[in-house]
Protein backbone atom coordinates (compact mmCIF):
# COMPACT_ATOMS: atom_id res chain seq x y z
CA UNK A 1 0.00 0.00 0.00
CA UNK A 2 1.80 3.27 -1.27
CA UNK A 3 4.46 1.25 -2.29
CA UNK A 4 5.58 2.07 -6.12
CA UNK A 5 6.01 -0.45 -8.16
CA UNK A 6 7.71 -0.78 -12.16
CA UNK A 7 6.85 -3.15 -14.35
CA UNK A 8 9.11 -3.71 -17.45
CA UNK A 9 7.21 -5.62 -19.67
CA UNK A 10 8.83 -6.77 -23.31
CA UNK A 11 6.82 -8.64 -25.06
CA UNK A 12 4.77 -7.68 -28.60
CA UNK A 13 1.15 -8.50 -28.02
CA UNK A 14 -0.69 -7.58 -25.37
CA UNK A 15 -2.86 -10.62 -26.15
CA UNK A 16 -0.07 -13.44 -24.98
CA UNK A 17 0.27 -15.06 -22.22
CA UNK A 18 2.91 -11.93 -20.92
CA UNK A 19 0.10 -9.61 -21.53
CA UNK A 20 -2.19 -11.54 -19.30
CA UNK A 21 0.45 -11.73 -16.57
CA UNK A 22 1.26 -8.22 -16.75
CA UNK A 23 -2.53 -7.56 -16.48
CA UNK A 24 -2.92 -8.91 -13.20
CA UNK A 25 0.24 -7.57 -11.75
CA UNK A 26 -1.17 -4.05 -12.65
CA UNK A 27 -4.50 -4.77 -11.38
CA UNK A 28 -3.96 -6.51 -8.32
CA UNK A 29 -0.69 -4.38 -7.34
CA UNK A 30 -3.18 -1.23 -8.25
CA UNK A 31 -6.07 -2.81 -6.02
CA UNK A 32 -3.57 -3.06 -3.07
CA UNK A 33 -2.93 0.67 -3.59
CA UNK A 34 0.19 1.05 -4.79
CA UNK A 35 1.32 2.94 -7.77
CA UNK A 36 2.23 0.91 -10.84
CA UNK A 37 4.18 2.30 -13.94
CA UNK A 38 4.98 0.37 -17.01
CA UNK A 39 7.46 0.67 -19.05
CA UNK A 40 5.99 -1.34 -23.01
CA UNK A 41 8.88 -1.80 -24.50
CA UNK A 42 8.10 -2.51 -27.57
CA UNK A 43 5.00 -0.07 -27.58
CA UNK A 44 7.73 2.60 -26.47
CA UNK A 45 9.35 1.62 -29.62
CA UNK A 46 12.85 1.01 -26.93
CA UNK A 47 15.86 1.58 -28.55
CA UNK A 48 18.65 -1.51 -27.31
CA UNK A 49 21.60 0.09 -29.00
CA UNK A 50 23.95 1.49 -27.14
CA UNK A 51 25.33 4.43 -29.23
CA UNK A 52 26.65 7.79 -29.19
CA UNK A 53 22.86 8.95 -29.81
CA UNK A 54 22.58 8.11 -25.71
CA UNK A 55 25.03 11.31 -24.96
CA UNK A 56 23.30 14.83 -25.52
CA UNK A 57 26.12 17.26 -26.67
CA UNK A 58 29.86 16.74 -26.76
CA UNK A 59 31.95 13.54 -26.31
CA UNK A 60 34.24 13.38 -22.91
CA UNK A 61 36.50 11.81 -25.80
CA UNK A 62 35.43 12.25 -29.30
CA UNK A 63 38.88 10.07 -30.72
CA UNK A 64 37.97 6.70 -29.61
CA UNK A 65 34.14 5.81 -28.10
CA UNK A 66 33.89 4.10 -24.93
CA UNK A 67 30.08 3.58 -24.03
CA UNK A 68 30.80 3.26 -20.46
CA UNK A 69 32.61 6.76 -20.02
CA UNK A 70 30.68 8.65 -22.00
CA UNK A 71 27.68 7.57 -20.16
CA UNK A 72 28.82 7.83 -16.73
CA UNK A 73 30.59 11.48 -18.19
CA UNK A 74 26.97 12.09 -19.46
CA UNK A 75 24.96 11.15 -16.31
CA UNK A 76 27.10 13.31 -14.00
CA UNK A 77 26.54 16.16 -16.36
CA UNK A 78 22.96 15.67 -16.54
CA UNK A 79 23.70 14.82 -20.41
CA UNK A 80 22.41 11.75 -21.26
CA UNK A 81 19.60 11.17 -24.02
CA UNK A 82 16.21 11.78 -22.62
CA UNK A 83 14.39 8.23 -23.12
CA UNK A 84 16.97 7.08 -20.77
CA UNK A 85 16.38 10.21 -18.17
CA UNK A 86 13.02 9.29 -17.98
CA UNK A 87 13.72 5.37 -17.84
CA UNK A 88 16.35 6.52 -14.30
CA UNK A 89 13.27 8.21 -12.86
CA UNK A 90 11.11 5.39 -12.83
CA UNK A 91 13.87 3.09 -11.56
CA UNK A 92 14.57 5.92 -9.29
CA UNK A 93 11.49 6.33 -7.66
CA UNK A 94 10.75 2.65 -7.43
CA UNK A 95 10.55 0.18 -4.54
CA UNK A 96 9.65 -2.78 -6.71
CA UNK A 97 11.24 -3.68 -10.18
CA UNK A 98 9.47 -6.52 -11.95
CA UNK A 99 10.62 -7.55 -14.90
CA UNK A 100 8.01 -9.84 -17.57
CA UNK A 101 9.26 -11.38 -20.50
CA UNK A 102 9.28 -14.67 -22.39
CA UNK A 103 12.81 -16.19 -22.17
CA UNK A 104 14.34 -15.96 -25.33
CA UNK A 105 17.66 -17.80 -25.80
CA UNK A 106 18.56 -18.15 -22.06
CA UNK A 107 18.41 -15.16 -21.29
CA UNK A 108 16.38 -11.66 -21.74
CA UNK A 109 15.03 -10.75 -25.36
CA UNK A 110 17.24 -8.37 -26.73
CA UNK A 111 14.94 -5.23 -26.11
CA UNK A 112 14.75 -5.69 -22.44
CA UNK A 113 18.85 -6.65 -22.49
CA UNK A 114 19.29 -2.78 -23.86
CA UNK A 115 16.83 -1.68 -21.63
CA UNK A 116 19.30 -2.76 -18.95
CA UNK A 117 22.69 -1.56 -20.95
CA UNK A 118 21.45 1.66 -21.62
CA UNK A 119 19.34 2.58 -18.36
CA UNK A 120 21.90 1.22 -15.02
CA UNK A 121 24.39 3.15 -16.24
CA UNK A 122 27.82 4.15 -14.03
CA UNK A 123 27.00 7.00 -11.77
CA UNK A 124 23.63 6.05 -11.70
CA UNK A 125 22.75 2.03 -10.57
CA UNK A 126 26.62 1.68 -9.69
CA UNK A 127 29.95 3.59 -8.92
CA UNK A 128 33.71 2.96 -8.32
CA UNK A 129 33.82 0.20 -5.60
CA UNK A 130 30.49 0.60 -5.17
CA UNK A 131 28.78 -3.09 -6.36
CA UNK A 132 26.81 -5.57 -4.96
CA UNK A 133 25.70 -4.62 -1.60
CA UNK A 134 27.21 -1.55 -1.89
CA UNK A 135 25.10 -1.05 -5.46
CA UNK A 136 23.48 2.34 -5.91
CA UNK A 137 20.22 1.32 -5.79
CA UNK A 138 19.86 -0.30 -2.67
CA UNK A 139 16.53 -0.79 -0.52
CA UNK A 140 14.61 -1.56 -3.93
CA UNK A 141 13.33 -5.15 -4.78
CA UNK A 142 12.95 -6.88 -8.16
CA UNK A 143 11.46 -9.88 -9.82
CA UNK A 144 12.06 -11.49 -12.77
CA UNK A 145 8.64 -13.05 -13.92
CA UNK A 146 9.27 -14.85 -16.97
CA UNK A 147 7.35 -17.98 -19.47
CA UNK A 148 9.64 -20.36 -21.23
CA UNK A 149 9.42 -22.81 -24.16
CA UNK A 150 10.67 -25.51 -22.91
CA UNK A 151 9.34 -27.47 -19.84
CA UNK A 152 9.94 -27.68 -16.41
CA UNK A 153 11.49 -31.10 -16.43
CA UNK A 154 13.73 -29.86 -19.56
CA UNK A 155 14.60 -27.23 -17.03
CA UNK A 156 15.72 -29.28 -14.23
CA UNK A 157 18.87 -30.50 -13.32
CA UNK A 158 18.54 -33.88 -15.07
CA UNK A 159 16.90 -31.98 -18.34
CA UNK A 160 18.99 -30.91 -21.04
CA UNK A 161 18.53 -27.58 -20.53
CA UNK A 162 20.08 -27.35 -17.46
CA UNK A 163 18.32 -25.87 -13.97
CA UNK A 164 16.61 -22.88 -14.59
CA UNK A 165 18.51 -21.02 -12.03
CA UNK A 166 21.56 -21.02 -13.79
CA UNK A 167 20.30 -18.99 -15.93
CA UNK A 168 18.71 -16.36 -13.67
CA UNK A 169 22.49 -16.01 -12.41
CA UNK A 170 23.84 -13.27 -15.04
CA UNK A 171 20.20 -11.58 -14.55
CA UNK A 172 19.36 -11.47 -10.84
CA UNK A 173 23.09 -11.64 -9.55
CA UNK A 174 25.34 -10.06 -12.30
CA UNK A 175 22.47 -7.25 -13.17
CA UNK A 176 20.53 -6.78 -9.95
CA UNK A 177 22.63 -7.71 -7.07
CA UNK A 178 25.12 -6.00 -8.70
CA UNK A 179 23.18 -2.70 -8.72
CA UNK A 180 22.44 -3.59 -5.02
CA UNK A 181 19.01 -4.22 -5.44
CA UNK A 182 17.27 -7.39 -3.62
CA UNK A 183 16.28 -9.97 -5.52
CA UNK A 184 12.57 -11.77 -4.25
CA UNK A 185 12.04 -15.56 -5.74
CA UNK A 186 11.14 -15.48 -9.53
CA UNK A 187 8.12 -16.04 -10.92
CA UNK A 188 8.29 -18.87 -14.17
CA UNK A 189 5.70 -20.17 -16.00
CA UNK A 190 6.98 -23.16 -17.83
CA UNK A 191 6.02 -23.50 -21.46
CA UNK A 192 2.18 -21.70 -21.62
CA UNK A 193 1.98 -22.53 -25.20
CA UNK A 194 2.11 -26.27 -24.99
CA UNK A 195 0.00 -26.94 -21.46
CA UNK A 196 -3.82 -27.17 -21.71
CA UNK A 197 -6.19 -23.77 -21.00
CA UNK A 198 -6.78 -24.99 -17.76
CA UNK A 199 -3.28 -25.32 -16.66
CA UNK A 200 -2.91 -22.04 -18.42
CA UNK A 201 -5.67 -20.48 -16.13
CA UNK A 202 -4.16 -22.51 -13.32
CA UNK A 203 -1.34 -20.54 -14.02
CA UNK A 204 -2.59 -17.33 -14.34
CA UNK A 205 -4.45 -17.54 -10.55
CA UNK A 206 -0.70 -18.51 -9.26
CA UNK A 207 0.16 -15.47 -10.06
CA UNK A 208 -2.54 -13.42 -8.77
CA UNK A 209 -2.25 -15.28 -5.12
CA UNK A 210 1.36 -14.47 -5.24
CA UNK A 211 1.30 -10.59 -5.63
CA UNK A 212 -1.16 -10.86 -2.76
CA UNK A 213 1.56 -11.37 -0.06
CA UNK A 214 4.39 -10.48 -1.90
CA UNK A 215 5.21 -7.48 0.49
CA UNK A 216 5.94 -10.16 3.13
CA UNK A 217 8.26 -12.63 1.00
CA UNK A 218 11.80 -12.55 1.94
CA UNK A 219 14.53 -11.78 -0.91
CA UNK A 220 16.79 -14.71 -1.73
CA UNK A 221 20.32 -14.68 -0.67
CA UNK A 222 21.84 -13.76 -3.91
CA UNK A 223 25.11 -16.12 -3.61
CA UNK A 224 26.44 -18.74 -6.16
CA UNK A 225 24.68 -20.99 -3.25
CA UNK A 226 21.42 -20.23 -4.72
CA UNK A 227 22.38 -20.84 -8.06
CA UNK A 228 24.67 -23.91 -8.10
CA UNK A 229 24.02 -25.55 -5.07
CA UNK B 1 42.89 -22.44 -45.31
CA UNK B 2 39.35 -22.41 -47.60
CA UNK B 3 37.81 -22.37 -44.83
CA UNK B 4 34.69 -19.87 -44.08
CA UNK B 5 34.49 -17.58 -40.91
CA UNK B 6 31.89 -15.10 -40.13
CA UNK B 7 32.66 -13.11 -37.39
CA UNK B 8 30.18 -11.08 -35.63
CA UNK B 9 31.07 -8.04 -34.13
CA UNK B 10 29.32 -5.48 -31.51
CA UNK B 11 31.82 -2.77 -30.68
CA UNK B 12 30.86 0.69 -31.92
CA UNK B 13 34.45 1.83 -32.01
CA UNK B 14 37.42 0.35 -34.51
CA UNK B 15 39.74 2.24 -32.27
CA UNK B 16 38.56 -0.27 -29.25
CA UNK B 17 40.24 -3.08 -27.86
CA UNK B 18 37.58 -5.11 -29.37
CA UNK B 19 38.30 -3.53 -32.66
CA UNK B 20 42.18 -4.69 -32.66
CA UNK B 21 41.10 -8.27 -31.29
CA UNK B 22 38.58 -8.41 -34.50
CA UNK B 23 41.50 -6.69 -37.04
CA UNK B 24 43.70 -9.24 -36.07
CA UNK B 25 41.02 -12.37 -36.60
CA UNK B 26 40.46 -10.78 -39.96
CA UNK B 27 44.32 -10.37 -40.90
CA UNK B 28 45.48 -13.72 -39.66
CA UNK B 29 42.49 -15.79 -40.66
CA UNK B 30 42.86 -13.96 -44.10
CA UNK B 31 46.57 -15.08 -44.24
CA UNK B 32 45.92 -18.29 -43.78
CA UNK B 33 43.72 -18.37 -46.68
CA UNK B 34 40.24 -18.42 -44.91
CA UNK B 35 37.54 -16.26 -46.19
CA UNK B 36 36.58 -14.24 -44.05
CA UNK B 37 33.30 -12.21 -43.56
CA UNK B 38 32.57 -9.35 -40.87
CA UNK B 39 29.09 -8.73 -39.61
CA UNK B 40 29.60 -5.48 -37.91
CA UNK B 41 26.45 -4.75 -36.10
CA UNK B 42 26.83 -1.53 -35.10
CA UNK B 43 27.90 -0.16 -38.05
CA UNK B 44 24.97 -1.84 -40.23
CA UNK B 45 22.74 -0.74 -37.24
CA UNK B 46 21.43 -3.82 -36.84
CA UNK B 47 17.81 -3.86 -35.88
CA UNK B 48 17.55 -6.02 -31.99
CA UNK B 49 14.36 -5.54 -31.93
CA UNK B 50 12.19 -9.07 -32.63
CA UNK B 51 8.84 -7.47 -34.02
CA UNK B 52 6.46 -7.71 -37.07
CA UNK B 53 8.58 -6.33 -39.19
CA UNK B 54 11.11 -9.22 -39.34
CA UNK B 55 8.07 -11.03 -41.49
CA UNK B 56 6.98 -9.45 -45.09
CA UNK B 57 3.87 -9.72 -46.19
CA UNK B 58 0.80 -11.16 -44.26
CA UNK B 59 1.12 -12.96 -40.90
CA UNK B 60 -0.04 -16.88 -39.67
CA UNK B 61 -2.18 -15.48 -37.20
CA UNK B 62 -2.65 -11.29 -37.26
CA UNK B 63 -5.47 -11.84 -34.44
CA UNK B 64 -2.45 -12.32 -31.85
CA UNK B 65 1.28 -11.91 -32.81
CA UNK B 66 3.31 -14.92 -31.92
CA UNK B 67 7.01 -13.84 -32.78
CA UNK B 68 8.24 -17.66 -32.64
CA UNK B 69 5.51 -19.13 -35.05
CA UNK B 70 5.23 -16.10 -37.21
CA UNK B 71 9.01 -16.20 -38.14
CA UNK B 72 9.38 -19.95 -38.33
CA UNK B 73 6.23 -19.73 -40.43
CA UNK B 74 7.75 -17.00 -42.69
CA UNK B 75 11.14 -18.91 -43.07
CA UNK B 76 9.10 -22.15 -44.52
CA UNK B 77 7.93 -19.21 -47.00
CA UNK B 78 10.80 -17.21 -47.51
CA UNK B 79 8.97 -14.22 -45.44
CA UNK B 80 11.62 -13.07 -43.62
CA UNK B 81 12.76 -9.50 -44.13
CA UNK B 82 16.34 -8.93 -46.46
CA UNK B 83 18.46 -8.41 -43.27
CA UNK B 84 17.69 -11.73 -41.72
CA UNK B 85 17.69 -13.97 -44.69
CA UNK B 86 21.23 -12.35 -45.32
CA UNK B 87 22.49 -13.03 -42.08
CA UNK B 88 21.30 -16.88 -42.55
CA UNK B 89 23.10 -16.88 -45.25
CA UNK B 90 26.59 -16.17 -43.86
CA UNK B 91 25.78 -18.71 -41.49
CA UNK B 92 24.81 -20.79 -43.35
CA UNK B 93 28.05 -20.63 -45.63
CA UNK B 94 30.17 -20.37 -42.32
CA UNK B 95 32.46 -23.42 -40.91
CA UNK B 96 33.31 -21.22 -37.55
CA UNK B 97 31.35 -18.39 -36.18
CA UNK B 98 33.13 -16.08 -33.80
CA UNK B 99 31.42 -13.68 -31.90
CA UNK B 100 33.58 -10.76 -30.79
CA UNK B 101 32.34 -8.41 -27.86
CA UNK B 102 32.53 -6.88 -24.58
CA UNK B 103 30.62 -8.54 -21.77
CA UNK B 104 27.76 -6.33 -21.03
CA UNK B 105 25.85 -6.68 -17.61
CA UNK B 106 27.56 -10.98 -17.41
CA UNK B 107 25.89 -11.29 -21.24
CA UNK B 108 26.20 -10.35 -24.53
CA UNK B 109 25.53 -6.39 -25.81
CA UNK B 110 21.80 -6.27 -26.49
CA UNK B 111 22.49 -5.82 -30.40
CA UNK B 112 24.25 -8.53 -30.97
CA UNK B 113 21.32 -10.58 -28.66
CA UNK B 114 19.21 -9.05 -31.16
CA UNK B 115 21.18 -10.95 -33.75
CA UNK B 116 20.63 -14.47 -32.15
CA UNK B 117 17.10 -13.80 -31.03
CA UNK B 118 16.55 -13.22 -34.72
CA UNK B 119 18.70 -14.76 -37.14
CA UNK B 120 18.69 -18.17 -35.39
CA UNK B 121 14.76 -18.67 -36.01
CA UNK B 122 12.96 -22.31 -35.87
CA UNK B 123 13.68 -23.37 -38.81
CA UNK B 124 16.73 -22.85 -39.90
CA UNK B 125 18.39 -23.29 -36.64
CA UNK B 126 16.64 -25.69 -35.34
CA UNK B 127 13.19 -27.59 -35.28
CA UNK B 128 10.81 -29.74 -33.46
CA UNK B 129 12.99 -32.45 -31.98
CA UNK B 130 15.89 -30.78 -34.00
CA UNK B 131 17.93 -28.96 -31.10
CA UNK B 132 21.16 -29.49 -29.04
CA UNK B 133 23.36 -32.27 -31.16
CA UNK B 134 20.01 -33.08 -33.51
CA UNK B 135 20.37 -29.20 -34.48
CA UNK B 136 20.09 -27.48 -37.98
CA UNK B 137 23.24 -25.72 -37.78
CA UNK B 138 26.05 -29.31 -37.31
CA UNK B 139 29.50 -29.23 -38.30
CA UNK B 140 29.97 -25.42 -37.50
CA UNK B 141 32.01 -24.96 -34.91
CA UNK B 142 31.84 -21.75 -32.65
CA UNK B 143 33.92 -19.17 -30.40
CA UNK B 144 33.00 -16.28 -28.12
CA UNK B 145 35.71 -13.78 -28.00
CA UNK B 146 35.48 -11.22 -25.35
CA UNK B 147 36.60 -8.50 -23.32
CA UNK B 148 35.29 -7.83 -19.79
CA UNK B 149 35.32 -4.69 -17.54
CA UNK B 150 36.31 -7.06 -14.22
CA UNK B 151 39.40 -8.32 -13.55
CA UNK B 152 40.45 -12.53 -13.91
CA UNK B 153 39.98 -12.16 -10.27
CA UNK B 154 36.59 -11.46 -9.35
CA UNK B 155 35.53 -13.80 -12.19
CA UNK B 156 36.66 -16.82 -10.58
CA UNK B 157 35.18 -19.39 -8.23
CA UNK B 158 36.10 -17.19 -5.19
CA UNK B 159 34.96 -13.91 -7.04
CA UNK B 160 32.27 -11.70 -6.55
CA UNK B 161 31.53 -12.10 -9.98
CA UNK B 162 31.67 -16.00 -9.71
CA UNK B 163 33.66 -17.99 -12.60
CA UNK B 164 33.23 -17.10 -15.76
CA UNK B 165 31.80 -20.07 -16.88
CA UNK B 166 29.23 -19.25 -15.48
CA UNK B 167 28.18 -16.57 -18.22
CA UNK B 168 28.86 -18.58 -20.84
CA UNK B 169 25.73 -21.11 -20.29
CA UNK B 170 23.23 -19.32 -21.89
CA UNK B 171 25.58 -18.23 -24.90
CA UNK B 172 27.42 -21.61 -25.63
CA UNK B 173 24.98 -24.03 -24.21
CA UNK B 174 21.56 -22.08 -24.69
CA UNK B 175 22.52 -20.84 -27.69
CA UNK B 176 25.35 -22.23 -29.94
CA UNK B 177 24.74 -25.86 -28.60
CA UNK B 178 20.95 -25.76 -28.94
CA UNK B 179 21.62 -25.41 -32.98
CA UNK B 180 24.57 -28.10 -33.24
CA UNK B 181 26.93 -25.52 -33.46
CA UNK B 182 30.09 -26.86 -31.55
CA UNK B 183 31.97 -24.90 -28.89
CA UNK B 184 35.55 -24.07 -28.85
CA UNK B 185 37.17 -23.05 -25.71
CA UNK B 186 36.07 -18.95 -25.13
CA UNK B 187 38.92 -16.15 -25.84
CA UNK B 188 38.80 -13.89 -23.21
CA UNK B 189 40.95 -10.91 -22.62
CA UNK B 190 39.96 -9.63 -18.89
CA UNK B 191 39.73 -5.68 -18.35
CA UNK B 192 41.98 -4.34 -21.09
CA UNK B 193 41.05 -0.83 -19.82
CA UNK B 194 42.62 -1.51 -16.69
CA UNK B 195 45.79 -2.88 -17.67
CA UNK B 196 48.91 -1.80 -18.74
CA UNK B 197 50.10 -0.94 -22.84
CA UNK B 198 52.78 -3.98 -22.24
CA UNK B 199 49.84 -6.32 -20.67
CA UNK B 200 47.49 -5.60 -23.60
CA UNK B 201 50.00 -6.08 -26.28
CA UNK B 202 50.51 -9.19 -24.72
CA UNK B 203 46.97 -10.00 -24.45
CA UNK B 204 46.54 -8.92 -28.44
CA UNK B 205 49.67 -11.18 -29.74
CA UNK B 206 47.82 -14.41 -27.18
CA UNK B 207 44.58 -13.57 -29.92
CA UNK B 208 47.51 -13.97 -33.38
CA UNK B 209 49.15 -17.35 -31.37
CA UNK B 210 45.90 -18.98 -30.84
CA UNK B 211 44.13 -18.27 -33.92
CA UNK B 212 47.44 -19.78 -35.53
CA UNK B 213 46.41 -23.25 -34.21
CA UNK B 214 42.57 -22.50 -34.33
CA UNK B 215 41.36 -25.56 -36.67
CA UNK B 216 43.53 -27.70 -34.71
CA UNK B 217 41.59 -27.05 -31.72
CA UNK B 218 39.18 -30.05 -30.05
CA UNK B 219 35.49 -28.50 -28.97
CA UNK B 220 34.87 -28.41 -25.16
CA UNK B 221 32.37 -31.04 -23.93
CA UNK B 222 29.12 -28.13 -23.90
CA UNK B 223 27.53 -30.31 -20.66
CA UNK B 224 27.52 -28.74 -17.21
CA UNK B 225 29.63 -30.08 -15.99
CA UNK B 226 31.78 -28.10 -18.12
CA UNK B 227 30.81 -25.20 -16.97
CA UNK B 228 29.81 -25.81 -13.26
CA UNK B 229 31.86 -29.01 -12.11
Amino acid sequence: PGKKVLIVYAHQEPKSFNGSLLKIAVEELTKQGCSVTVSDLYAMQFEPRATRNDIVGHLHNSEAFNYGVETWEAYKRGGLSKDLVEEQKKVQEADLLIFQFPLFWFSMPAILKGWMDRVLVQGFAYDLSKAYDGGLLQDKLSLFSFTTGGSQEMYSNKGIGGDIRYVLWPMQHGIMHFCGVKVLEPHICYAPENVSEEKRKEMLTAWTQRLKTLWKEEPIDCSPEWYFK
